[in-house]
Order: structure tokens, then sequence, then C-alpha cells
């Protein structure tokens, strides 16, 4: 096991809001986060938090779910092209409760519960003002390497990206929206609806979201295909129409098939609240178990998901 | 009131099946239908049938519904630019029984229940072959004169354009595919769903369809307008989201609007009897009269149609 | 060597026209066809005509392009999954000249010179009525099995599938619409234009006529990348913006990327035809031999097809 | 006439840049701008800078035209929904010379000849996040009160709206990129290409950059409309490939058919340059009248504009 020295210095740029460097909010008590110090190791420590600009809100966490990336970036302190070479807070599946808000804020108060959109664009490439701002390659995406994550009690986030509750959506089903929305991406790029069917290729946490979207989309037919028979029996119970399991890999050999690819996600936290309220999607079964902020237990959630097998979502409530 | 002397001439050509001219089909009885002779003047008589070709199938209609454009052709004799100058029969709408089917046709068997759409288009013209084949220029269509309708003991048609019905659908919902698949062409068009927001135009026949087709495509709201509040209570009923009660016109000052033009429909079929099947759309309650098929009910069933206020869809049972 | 006796057996069905079997087309002289009747082994030998049906042409044949495709079915009898089973006629990139009219076609006469779209598709399935007809099931295609091809004295073919040459296209322009559709139809698929940068994999015959069509929509940057520097040079030479020399495949690792499938084209000899008219693409440096069509001149053909090398595009003239 | 005490107070906001207001950049000579400061009166007077901001850029303008907005706003004081309330400097078709870049500025370097777009979008809202932020409610554009335009001898501006300007590619042709885009815009959103026929209906400014554009978007066949016999004749010098006279307004009674709406552009620059350094669009011909800038050119400039009849473009050379 190799451990870091923790340095709590704040990393995390602000795209908007002018913060002078040096200066910070004025949070009387100290601010927690989850940080990954090391592979196999993540330390509760204090974090520092940049002042509030104008534009920004500083919002208490109160869900935090746990992501496939995050128990990668702890076993391997990588994932895909991004090395973590620095500490770094961990968490990116979040809602939590406005407590201050910047001066040019106008569609949040303190006490609003909102949902986290956890990437903040440049909107000045090509490729945001295009409206693709998800493939922006200035990216600052919670706990995306130098960027800090939001396992944290509490954080400062651009209000545009903070998306208010409806009254019977829980803070929960909020930090489920993150999720769900990479679902409801997919759905979007590949246009489905209810002239479609759909044929999910995995019965993981993304494979079973997706399910969902495509569900709530309209979509009349949706056959889940997985190696684990467990899974399937999950997607069943979620509403596939089908189930196949299948033990080698599936080869393609249909006509001028499109292959449309996805990366996270655009303009979706309005859509999948949407959803929630309505009761065309119910995320609350995803969540198989809770866990606390100390640090025994991010230490025991991080194990529950990373074994897997029965775990779906692993959520902390801080 | 003009009168014409009715001859029972077969006009309809038939688009495909090769029929030599001068055949008949072998039909024992004499096949009746409603023949429009003049203004204001519908008589039951009787209607050759030509041969069933190849790809065609002959069908016992079991549920013909009139829609606006049969009452405008009874008024008036004509209808747009189209104008009713020999006697035609009349009636678009309609579902039947499969009695003989072409020595080419493969889907469907003598009992099937089937919906029929109305339109034969050329399939020759670049607008076929582009898939906008309900633009065709050489469309044949049921009681667009001069082509002769369906509101008949029997009819002859394509065998691809006869959809069998689901065993939970009845053949008067069947019949009702027809008008709902304007209401699912529109949606289409305007690319409508989860994540649109609607405004339908007037509560009538066309306005109600409309609606339930949005519903169907997933519109998580849809507000309905008309200057008459019986037609808007309807509405409400059948799940309009909102009604708005106006007196005069309304003026379009938005940027950037876009208008989409929407002509019958294409390829919806399919799709109409998926929604209903499934439960997404219960046409049942916009059928509002019921009549048989003598010369006085005929006069009746138009009567009823024609003075409109309580009546949206009128049905005949053959 | 394997040899099948040949039978000169008709077996084109007609997808339209309504031919009656054992009728013939009154044609005086013998028509002559080259047949592929086994392995490497071609045969001029006499072909059948069906009768001229009222929506079709018989066209004599005056330039006959060989594919790829042509190739493959002469040294292994089969294609993909396409096996030639009994003695079949070969070709279906052609253009001729018009010497009979079906009593409904308006508009072509004797006479006019046309390109002839190969494939003939059912009109009845959903692809066909979706606008998809390239990917209808029962497509009848030249010289795919069991259907016969084209490179004949004379064919009967769909008058709807024979476009006339503008006064400046040749025959042998209008032979090349087919290959050069290919390219047409990846382009639209892929959505090219002047905001797009293409790069070509392969500059073969079909990714030259893709670099070609890519040019005539508007693209600004193309490049095309091969591992045969000859190929290169006259990719150079015909357009290409850039070329790259490879000496291993390619490995893709972007984000978000769609791959589009294609299968053959739709609707694209107008087009095709505007472009060479009008000079935005010159298809004749494509074509770097020519034979007439004895039985001697046939195996040449054949033989400098397949040899590949130097030979972009090999052509008959009838 | 009225005239209104000028009041060199700046009020055009800084979206971006976090200026503290009340700084000042430190530019030593006296900064002149076009203020219109009442109906028919326009006043060069000082016009304070505000700071340059770490993504801004201050640029020495070149090149103004004059668009029919400006000369509405001149005679009216007002353009559609937006009202002069106070002095507004005037302009916003603009080139010019970068003398300062913020400090985060990457992509430009003083020296840099740029291309302006006029408006700055908050980049907040839902219409920005979805890539259409032409219609952003919170837009700043150059002269739509209350915000300032360009017309001046330095204005400062994103650094993220100045487009580089290619070296073949005058500033004048590089201010013409605002009119052009909006003919961009249309033909984008129209989806014209080289399978589109073209009806441009006006020959003005507007039209005519629209005819432009589609030309260069491949359109093989378009055709404009005017009551005016001399604008006709130059968009036929220009390229259009029929003209059409008319002396009354068209009425639409086609099937099917779609209007686009069409506000502003987006995402136009870099193809504005694209097709101005390629040669596929030559904008120079529409500029028919130069002047300087000094209070009696200007002046006679909008006085040229206004006249209309053989004016097409009025640049100012500064």
């Amino acid at each position: 096991m190799v451990e870091i020295s923790m340095l709590a210095i704040l990393r995390r740029e602000m795209g908007k809001g002018g913060m002078s460097q040096g200066e910070e909010s004025k949070v009387e008590e100290e601010n927690m986060a989850a940080w990954l110090v090391g592979v196999n190791t993540l330390k509760i420590q204090p974090f520092l938090l940049p002042p509030v600009g104008p534009h920004d809100v500083r919002v208490r966490m109160k869900a935090v779910g746990i992501c496939g990336s995050d128990v990668h970036y702890l076993k391997t302190m990588r994932c895909a092209d991004f090395i973590v070479k620095e500490p770094m807070v961990i968490g990116h599946e979040c809602a939590g409760i406005i407590e201050e808000v910047g001066e040019e804020v106008k569609h949040l108060v303190i006490g609003d519960r909102v949902a986290l959109e956890p990437g903040i664009s440049c909107w000045r490439c090509n490729l945001c003002k295009e409206g693709r701002y998800n493939l922006c390659p200035e990216m600052k995406f919670f706990a995306t390497p130098p960027v800090h994550g939001s396992l944290a009690n509490q954080v400062v986030h651009p209000a545009d990206l903070c998306f208010k509750l409806p009254e019977n959506v829980s803070l929960e089903e909020g930090a489920m929206c993150e999720p769900l929305s990479v679902g409801v991406h997919a759905c979007r790029r590949a246009e489905v609806g209810p002239e479609t069917n759909v044929l999910v290729m995995g019965a993981g946490p993304i494979g079973l979201v997706t399910m969902l979207a495509a569900r709530a989309f309209g979509v009349p037919r949706i056959v889940i295909v997985d190696v684990d028979e467990n899974r399937l029996s999950v997607a069943k119970q979620l509403g596939a129409h089908g189930v196949v399991k299948v033990t080698t890999s599936l080869e393609d050999k249909n006509l001028e098939v499109d292959v449309v690819g996805v990366f996270r996600y655009k303009n979706t936290w309005p859509l999948c609240l949407e959803f929630i309220t309505s009761g065309k999607i119910d995320v609350k079964p995803l969540i198989t178990h809770r866990f606390g902020f100390s640090q025994k237990e991010v230490e025991d959630a991080f194990e529950t998901s990373a074994r897997g097998s029965n775990a779906i979502k692993v959520m902390f409530n801080l």
C-alpha cells in the first residue's frame, strides 16, 4: 500500500465566478472530505472551499453515490487516461442543500434541495458552443484528476449546474440523476422511442439505468443481456421485457448498422428529474446499500461497492 | 339538391395486381356501397369489385367511421382541390375481415381481422422512393375523387396496406387507426417526446387524436385550446393536462419557430396498433355514435356527424 | 476448373409489370449475354428476355463496367452470403439506349440514353415504405444470385430505374453512376458537407468515388489512406487534399465517435447525374481500360480487372 | 429632430472577464465612437473602454459595415422590440487588429487581424447549453440597446468571439462575415445542399448573402425574387441561376411544407472564413461604398445606406 502525504491544497479551479486566489469562504466549521491519498487508501480530512463567486452556490452534501470509476481510482489510482498524481477528493454522484448563493444567482435560494451536475465546461471552445459541452477538452469534472470531487460536507459549485429537486424527489434520488444521466444520454443519442426495440448489453448499474431510461422514452420492448444470472433477475424486476444469459461475447453481422458513441451526458438533469417526479422512472430500487460518513464507513462502503455481486448502488448519507 | 344518375362503373384503378379490365371477382352476393351521387345525397347501391390481384386481398368491411372530409364532400361535392364529378363511394376509416387472399400474399389468411390504410401510392416517383409516399402525386386514396371509398360490404385492397389486428384490438379500434394516424404523423414530424411540451390548437377529432398520440409519445405536458367549452371538457377527460378557452385566434410572435406541415400520414398503422394493444392509447371514448348500414341509418349517421356539437366519431357497424 | 452445363433459362422474375410466364419479347436478333457458368468460366451465350411490362423498358446495353464483386463471383462463385448455384448473367454497372417502352411509361421514349439502377425492391415491406429500399429483403439486384445481371446486348428493366442522361454525359459516365452511387450514399449517410473533414480509408475504386463524392458535397479537406503508393498517387491526381501511406491497420481511440453503416445506395442516380453534368465530378479518369464484347475480350477484361494494380475501372463497350 | 445630451457612460456589461466597476483600460489616446444620440443624430464622441479581462482582447477597429438595423435605429430609435433609451454606440459588422490580450487568452496575439462575432451569450441558460446560444435571453449584442456597438476606434471583446483572419482575407471581408453569417445560418437551418433547389425571396443584402451561402453549400439551382429590377440584375451578376421580378407578394399553397425560423446565427464565423479564404464565396462585390470615420463621413455613409437603391453594403475604413 502506497501512502501519499496529504496536502489540503485547493486544486479545483473555478471556471466561472472570478475567485481571487487566497480568499476563502466564511464557513465556520471545518469542511471534511474523503481524500484518495494512495492505492486502496481513502482518508477523511479537511477540504478548504473556494469563495462563492457571483454565479456560484455553496451546497451542503446530503447524498453521494459510489460510481465504478470511483472504485477504479481507489484500486489503481487511474481511470482510462486520467491518473491521480496528488491527493484528490473522490465522489461525483451527489445532491445536497443550498447554504449560500452568489450575488448574481436568481433561480436558487438558501434551503433549496439540489442535484449537482458534476462537470464545468469552458464555454469558449467549439464543442461547447455547438452544444456538445460534454466533449469539452477543458472540462473540470468532479473527481477526475486533478479536479476534486464532492464526497465532502460542502462544495462550491456553479449555480447553473445545481438543479432544484421537486418536492416529491428525495436527495438520494437527486444523487441518482448522475448515473441515470448516462442512460438518458445514450437513449437520446440512439434516438430511441415508441418505435424502437432496444437490446441492452450488460446489466450492471449503467445497463440498468439505460433500461430504465429506454422505458421512460416509451420503448415498447427492451431485452437485456448479461453473463450473470443475478443481475438479469434484477433487470427483470426493474422492468426488462426480456433477459438473455450469454456465456460468450456477441458478434455483429447486420447491414447498415449505426454505432453511436456516448461520452457522459449533457443537459440531462431536468429530464431525469421530470422522469423521477412523474414516476416514469423509479431509481430507488437501485440503491442497495447505505453508509454514513465516518472513516470506517467510507472504507466499508467502497469495499461493498468493489465486491459488486449483490450491490448495485452504494450511497452515502452525510 | 342536385342528383346525378348513378353509374355503377368501377373507377378505382388498381396500382398493383395487374387486373385486366372487364374481369371481375367471383363474389356471389351483390356488394353494396354508400355512393355520393349529389349534394346532400347518399344512396346505397351496388358496387362492382375488381378481381383480387396476386398481392391483393378482399375484405368484408365491419367498421367504418365518418371523417370531416366525408361530410364536406356530402355537403359541397368537394374538399380542398378535389371535386366529385361522378358518383363516388364514400368512406375511408375502416376495418374488416379477410375473405380472399391473392396468391402472392404471405402475411394474411382468410379470417384475419385487419385495419386498412386507405392510400395506394405509385412507388415509382421520387417522393415514394424517398419514403415520403404520403405526398405521391399519383396517390389513389379511398373516397378522394375519382377513387372510390370503403363504406361498402366489401373492398379489394393491396395486402400490404391491410394490418392484422392484435387479439385485444376491436374492429372499431382498427377503423380508428386512420384518424389516429394523423395525430401520430404530426407527432413524428414535430419530433415530440419526453422533452417536449405540446400545445394543441383545436379540440376536434384531429386535435383529440393528436393529443392522445402526444401522450403516447411521452409528452409530459399537453395543453389544448378551443373556442368550445364542451370540446375542452372532453379533451380534459381524455387526458389533456390543461385546457384553454379562447375567443379569438392566436398570433405567433416567437423567435426561430419552425412550422412543420403535415399531410395525411405514412407508416403509421403498426405504431397505432402498438399504442392501442399496449393500452397507451384508448380510442374507444372517441366513438360517440354508432349506426347500421341501411339507407336510413347512413343518412342519419352523416346528419349526426354534420351537426358536430356532441358527436366526436360516428361509426358504422356493417 | 469446374464447368456447369449452361442452361439458358430465364431466372429474373420481374417485380413489376405482370409478365406471364412463357411469353417473350419480340426481339428479332438473338440476345447474347456473359454467363458465369463456373469458377473462372464466363461464356457468351443467348439470354432470353422477359416481355416488356407496362412500366418497363427494353434497353440496348452500351457500356458495362466490371465491379470487384463481379470478379469475386468469377473467382469463387460467391460474394458474402450470396452463392451462385446456377449459371448467371454477370454485370450490373451499366448504361444503354431505350429500344422499347411499356405502355404506361411516360418519362422515356425510344432512343433515350439511360443509366440503370440495378436493384428492384418490393415496395411492400416496411423498409421500402420507410424509404430505406436498399435494405429490402426481397431485393432483386443485377448479378446477385439468383438474379441475372446486365452484361448483355439487351435487358428489360423497370422504367423508373432508368435515368435519362443529360446531353453532355456519355454512356460510359452513365455506367459509372453505379459505383459513384456508393460514394454518394456514404457521404449522405455520414452527412458530410462544407463543415466536415473526411478521412477515406482505402484508395480502391470505392475509396476514390467516395473521395470524388465528398468533394462534390463541398468537403473542404479530404485525406485518403492506403498501403499502395500507386493508388495514393492516383487519389492525389483525382483531388485528394492529402494522402497517407500506412503499413498497418489503424485503431480508433476517440470519444463519442459514430460509426455509420452503408449498404449499396438509394435515390442516388439523379444526384450522380447532376454532379457529372455540372462538372462537379469527373469520373472519366477512373476508366483505365476498355474492351469489346467478344468471348476473348470478356475473358481479358476480367483478367485485367482481377490483376488490379494499375486498373481502376475496366469498361465494356458493347 | 430630437437631441439627447450625451453621457459617455459605459453601459456594456461584460459577461465574462470579471471587470470591477470603476476600473479602466490603460489606453493612452482617447477612444472615439459613433454614438446614436437621437433620431437621425449620430455624434462621434469619446467611448470609455472596460478593462481587458483574462479572457478578453482589445481590438483596434479597422472595418465596420452598416446594417439595415443600424439605419433603422438611426431613423426611429428602435428596431423590433428593442428601444434606444439612452445614447448608444452604433455598429456591429466589424473586423480589426488585436492590440491587447487577456492573460488567459491562448489563441490570439497582438497584431492578429480578427473578425468579431457581436453577441455575448450567458452560457448558463438552457438554450446556451443546448447549443442554441443565438436565442439566449441574456444575450449582449453590439448595438442592441442597452449594449454598445463597435463603430469605434477600439472595443474590448471576449477573445473566443474574435476569429483570426487567414492571410488572404482582408479586414473588410472579415467585417462581411457578420451579414454573411445570416445567410449561412439560414442555409444550415434549411439543410440546403447539392440536392436542394433554393428560392430566395428578396434580393437585398440578406437575400444576396443567403444566395452566396447557398451556392457555397453546393445548391445547384438558386432563383431569387424581388420587385426591384436593379437588385435582380446584381443578384444575377453575383451568381443567381435565375431571377424573377414580381409585383405582388407570393402565396404558398404546397403540401407538407416546413417553415423554419432563423434568428441571427451561431458558430458561423469559422465557416464564413473557410468559404471566403477558399474562394467559394466572394463578398467583395457586395461592398459598394466606403467612408472614413469623421463626423461628416459617418453622416454621409448612413445617408447613403438609407437611400438604398444602388448601395448594397456601405463600409467604414477606420
